[in-house]
């Protein structure tokens, strides 16, 4: 169903693309280094409580912007985003269960919907490779193994659910250097929350992810775990809110923000790149 | 053989206490809140060696101060530090091998003579604590469990050997937040160096420490390793230089300087607290 896809750097320019219906593939490695994120839009009635979600389990839903009721634009992240046809492909959620993966969603679109972009690993799996660090599932070709948790996360409203965590296998020598790096990355998931034992957090084989491929483990490795950003479609799926619309896995909105931003917060229109 | 100690908070009036015979007992938990440094004194010849050894490994041999040949001053670190007289108890060390331990080293104090202080884990075990991470050994009145590694460190000269481990065990959660917080103390030996699985780093049975008490470990527990200042002390063993003094384990060189500014680098003598 995906067109070819073409390596589009400049984030603008693969935005216009996707909006023009020319590209609807996954985002990894398109955009330069431009930071991607994780979307949800819902409606008003629920969008108050998404926020108190994402605000108090801010590891797995690192709040990047949120837009205003009615507005499809997130200009602190993007000149001219329109998040009613700039995402690649969408994921439409009725009363908590998939429905469609449609690559445009104007049709959809109310004056009480709510946007929400949430950091995403991509951001550390870069500052990972740059540091030496193999990141094994990319190596491999493959999408990163994850699971579900017995780690509750603090409910708001009707949000709530496990914690759900990505897993990267490497050395305990990495394992220390990545904790390190990642915690300069507080909107992309900070510092890993577990490393080692999987049965600790409800891990019960660890080659059996809940989300993701098989994962890719050398001789010495132990598990590295981050929260991760399927958590929030985790706590909708549990919500069951009427509608609501997220990036389909893998297809992410790119921003006009360099990645490496991503260790400070952003305060507002002011901190875009020109 | 020790006199009975009691707390003195200020590293000044310790430091005068020691030198008039009146204290001569462990440091820990003495001198308030300031620095406190292990101590190696060389003759000029093996100093420069040495001094080289550090630099290459600074992780076990974080560099606080070295002093002017002859000077047994610090001025860098306290005022009026006569290292002669201000450390509770030294070892002396002959070709390698302990001589004796003796209260005041006047005696032996030569023109050729070179200092080094370097930092110790007190600096960061504080840290943990005020983290509400627990610090076992502490807990448990036992001094820490450390083991000589496959590790080597880069030689210098003489000087070479084993990189020697400090074991500190903990959940893994406790475990990542420790590498957050140590990263930070450049000068107290930095992050871990390994965690988890002790035998990738050659040690056979971490119940049984090469030097201090065996730990204590709770269920669910990792073993986290730091590099240690036990290891100049090892490499001074392999050197075997004709006079070597050091200080006793835990009778420590307590300076001026507040243990927290351990995570920045001293400049210079504008750098010593007022």
């Amino acid at each position: 169903m995906s067109t070819p896809q073409i390596v589009l750097s400049d984030p603008v320019h693969l935005r216009a693309e996707i909006r023009a219906g020319r590209f609807d593939g996954p985002t990894a490695g398109q955009g330069g280094d431009a930071l991607q994120a994780n979307l949800v839009i819902l409606g008003a009635d629920d969008a108050i409580d998404f926020l108190r979600f994402c605000q108090m389990n801010p590891r797995p839903c690192p709040l990047l912007a949120v837009g205003e009721a009615g507005d499809p634009g997130l200009p602190l992240l993007g000149r001219g985003i329109d998040l009613r046809h700039d995402v690649p492909r969408y994921r439409v959620w009725r009363d908590g269960e998939l429905d469609e993966e449609p690559t445009d969603i104007a049709g959809l679109w109310r004056s009480d919907m709510v946007s929400f972009a949430l950091g995403c690993s991509f951001s550390f799996e870069d500052a990972l490779c740059s540091a030496g660090i193999p990141v094994r599932h990319q190596q491999a070709g493959r999408n990163v193994p994850m699971y579900r948790t017995s780690i509750a996360t603090r409910p708001a409203g009707r949000f709530s659910g496990p914690l759900v965590v990505s897993m990267r296998p490497m050395s305990a020598a990495a394992a220390i250097e990545a904790v390190r790096i990642c915690d300069r990355f507080a909107l992309a998931h900070g510092a890993p929350v577990h490393l080692g034992d999987p049965a600790q957090i409800g891990i019960t084989d660890i080659m059996r992810p809940d989300y993701g491929d098989v994962p890719v483990v050398a001789p010495g490795d132990i598990p590295v775990f981050w929260a991760c950003g399927v958590t929030p479609q985790a706590a909708i799926a549990a919500a069951r809110p009427a509608l609501a619309i997220t990036h389909a896995p893998g297809h992410m909105l790119v921003t006009d923000i360099p990645s490496a931003r991503a260790d400070r917060i952003l305060m507002g229109p002011g901190d875009l790149a020109k």
